[in-house]
């Protein structure tokens, strides 16, 4: 059964213990993992260093494709194991040991990591820790459900660790597509011209010599929440589909659209699923995560291809998709996220990228990440990797949060992640503003007009015309411009 | 000696006066135009146009590559003759309309205009108006100190209007590279590996059926200003030069360091000007616009090559120069703004950005645009192009502007242009603050201790120590954040 998965005699000799493996990691160590939005992550070494933590002073600093699952990045969190985490997550716990400054964290654009880590910017990693469904002869690893980071870890960490996962059907294998452009200077080309275009080769080379040991696990991904659409989300869906079709009818697109990004939450899943009953068709995805939404526009006969750095299912979904996988790999490729969120592939193929905003304010601005402007929420992830390069970069978020007592529509965003020049529209569940060719006043009416929420809408409009009175190009009440969030903080609601 | 300039009799036959060129261009017209950094603008029919506006209802879009001369720039927004201007200026008269609401300006990235014109995200374009040395006999133009988006605005304006400067030495010839990647979804890479790559043709494509009139002149490019140093810019190129020199030691950077691109302004020409006397030698520039200090640099024997997009010179280098260009040509590539500013070229090179900023923040954020968050300054240029994908990104500024009276860090910048995603280095006259690898209060720290000027340290450290007692990833005190700009707008001082 090993010999499925190990397919060298060498290595079968490292399989250790999960509490072996962990005792190697020691306080103050960079370790960089595996796992890209849940998917890929380490089930056994990682936990065992969380539980080593709770009686050993050890706390490392940890890097990854993206978040990893409760069981990894919260355990981590909960036993004081990190230091410093980068360069994204999605955990409650870790998430308040962020806010709460005993864990520093790095929020980092998902494509820049690997270009930190080869340009010597981060100090230089000691241990690799990373999933694979299979070890080959050549002593390359077959990845699992993501590629992330782990083609760029295995070639720069100091020693590695394998998960070897068993739950992962082996069929995964030819499903990932890993390439490097090299270093400066002489670094090549990306040559991705579609987003079904195979550039590389299906497994991550490593030196078999750094591999200290190998862990074998069959635990499944933390499956992702099963993200059902409500009627906010659907109308958003509904407007955004009425400018495709607007789109179309001025021969600006055509009924495949151009590739897709969409990112992550409930939001973007479900406008995803808007186009299971669209006119569109034959659509593609280059995108970063694909979500339970990929696989029933493949269902549907709508996709035609799709391309990410990982697969994150619900727990249905995950049965359904690799229960069965050799119905989806030949429509499928995973590749580094160097690569799937390249900024210069992104504008070549014009990618229309959809991602979802905490808020925006009423000249285009987005911020996705803090909430009044201090408290993390997970990070930038790729989406400005998208939104800064896409053929048409979309914000979608609803008009208000918290039953009411937030609007995402603000005078000035508290943070901002994607700024004016970056946002081409932005859609809630009240209407889409189409801000291309207009100038930030021009904006501001168009955003007041159809975004905001009723309740909000004679308040912003008062602002904005208060603001313009005083002059700028971009008008604005210093002494008011943040006071909703402060309100917000003071008393619950803005 | 017209027929050194336009090489094709037909097209002779069409010389007509700066009047009946701008006779042509109506109200309401979209009007696209050469021009980058005042180099290779409309020195006649476009002062014509505004002579006109004097007298006839005429107001126009006006787009370009990026700043034009006070000669145009100035006397079309003094004549009232524009409705909307992109994506780039610097002149006063337009700069005080824009914030006076009375034109509208949309501040582009500069490799992103092309994109939104092609995609059919601005309005089609009625007249070209284009600078050239030389028509060719193909009906191809042969540029003059620009490239800017010259190309794509030939290519789908409707009309064009073609300036024959005659001052234009014709031995520009040549020093320009003129590719374009194709439309989606069919488009190619940028096959672009070092500054020096030629990848395309020396002259721009123009269809000899759309040529409505040739114009000629002789009138010379508005001289930049003669841009020396001070005081603080020698600090700020003294901290620099250091640190270049650390990261040599540290062998993360060759003594031919990587490909440098360096904004605009007084602060970046002095930069520049730091090299001449350093241990640097065999350095490359892939930038935009070269100043006087690209030339210092060849002459020193420092520089091998440099690629940009226009050439903008004072007075006196413009005689160096353009006395002798076959000295320089060899090592010169003038390109099209799209592939200059390409996003996947800075990155796939590693260019080292050096940008000015107006402000930055405790947390690394950067305005570079917006007076108190209001007030357009010039436009964010191509800097974000830069900033966001190079190798290093470093911003400097004075520590103080206004003779004091304003300090350039402060507690949160009123308008952010470049995130703290985007910034890896930023430096004043006090000193310099390396942001890689920190989390947002550690970078406060470093930002306070190393570029604040005495006068406020205090106060900057005072706000970051309150705001961290109220907690979160990135602590902020809302209803102080904004104060000190405040305090500039009501007090005329921080
Ligand atoms: C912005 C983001 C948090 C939205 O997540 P989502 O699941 O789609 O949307 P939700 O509406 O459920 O919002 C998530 C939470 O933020 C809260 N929230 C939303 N808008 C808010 C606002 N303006 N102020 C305060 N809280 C807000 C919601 O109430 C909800 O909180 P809860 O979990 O306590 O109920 C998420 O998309 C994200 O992290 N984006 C940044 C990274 C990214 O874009 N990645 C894509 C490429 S990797
Ligand atoms: C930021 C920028 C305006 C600085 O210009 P500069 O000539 O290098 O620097 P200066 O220090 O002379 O500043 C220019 C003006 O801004 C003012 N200024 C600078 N910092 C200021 C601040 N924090 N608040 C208010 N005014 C400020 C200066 O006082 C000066 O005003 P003045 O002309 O009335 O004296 C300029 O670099 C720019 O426009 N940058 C954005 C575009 C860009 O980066 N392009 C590069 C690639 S195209």
């Amino acid at each position: 059964m090993l010999h499925e998965r190990i397919h060298r005699n060498d290595l079968l000799q490292r399989v250790i213990s999960r509490e072996e493996a962990a005792s190697r990691i020691k306080n103050g160590m960079v370790v960089a993992t595996s796992g890209f939005t849940k998917a890929g992550d380490s089930k056994e070494v990682l936990p065992a260093v969380a539980e080593r933590a709770l009686t050993h002073p050890l706390k490392i600093t940890l890097m990854t494709g993206a978040s990893l699952g409760h069981g990894t990045d919260g355990k981590l969190a909960e036993a004081g194991a990190l230091a410093m985490r980068l360069p994204f997550q999605v955990d409650p716990v870790l998430r308040r040991k962020i806010n709460d400054g005993e864990v520093l964290f790095i929020d980092q654009h998902l494509s820049e990591t690997a270009e930190y880590i080869k340009a010597g910017h981060f100090p230089p990693i000691d241990y690799a820790i990373i999933e694979a469904a299979q070890i080959l002869a050549d002593g390359s690893i077959v990845p699992t459900t993501s590629v992330g980071n782990s083609a760029i870890f295995c070639q720069l960490a100091r020693r590695i660790i394998i998960e070897v996962n068993t739950v992962v059907p082996l069929s995964v294998a030819g499903v990932h597509d890993i390439f490097s452009a090299g270093t400066y200077p002489n670094r090549t080309v990306i040559p991705i011209l579609s987003p079904d275009c195979r550039i590389g080769r299906p497994s991550i080379p490593v030196d078999p010599e750094k591999i200290e040991g190998i862990v074998i696990t069959n635990i499944r991904d933390s499956a992702a929440e099963a993200a059902s659409g409500d009627a906010s989300t659907a109308k958003i869906a509904g407007h955004l589909m009425d400018f495709f079709s607007w789109e179309v009818t001025k021969g600006r697109l055509k009924e495949s659209l151009q590739p897709l990004q969409a990112g992550i939450g409930k939001v973007a899943n479900s406008i995803l699923r808007g186009f299971v009953d669209s006119r569109f068709h034959d659509l593609t995805m280059y995108s970063e995560v694909l979500q339970d939404s990929t696989f029933d526009l493949f269902d549907a006969g709508k996709l035609n291809f799709a391309s990410g750095s990982s697969i994150t299912l619900s727990e249905s979904y995950y049965d359904k998709v690799f229960g069965d996988f050799g119905k989806y790999k030949n429509r499928l490729i995973l590749r580094p996220q160097e690569i799937s969120n390249s900024v210069g592939v992104i504008r070549r193929l014009g990618v229309i990228s959809i991602n979802t905003a905490l808020e925006c304010d009423i000249y285009g601005n987005v911020n996705s990440t803090h909430v009044t402007g201090t408290h993390m929420m997970n990070g930038i992830g790729g989406s400005e990797d998208f939104a800064r390069n896409s053929y048409l970069s979309i914000f979608v978020t609803s008009s208000v949060a918290k039953g009411g007592a937030v609007s995402s529509v603000v005078p000035m965003v508290s943070h901002v992640d994607h700024t004016e020049h970056d946002v081409d529209i932005i859609v809630t569940d009240e209407g889409l503003a189409d801000l291309r060719g207009l100038s930030p006043r021009q904006r501001a009416r168009v955003i007041i007009e159809n975004t905001v929420h009723r309740d909000y809408r004679e308040r912003l409009q008062s602002y904005f015309e208060r603001a313009v009175k005083r002059g700028g190009h971009t008008p604005h009440l210093l002494e008011e411009a943040l006071s909703w969030h402060r309100s917000l903080q003071e008393t619950g609601r803005m």
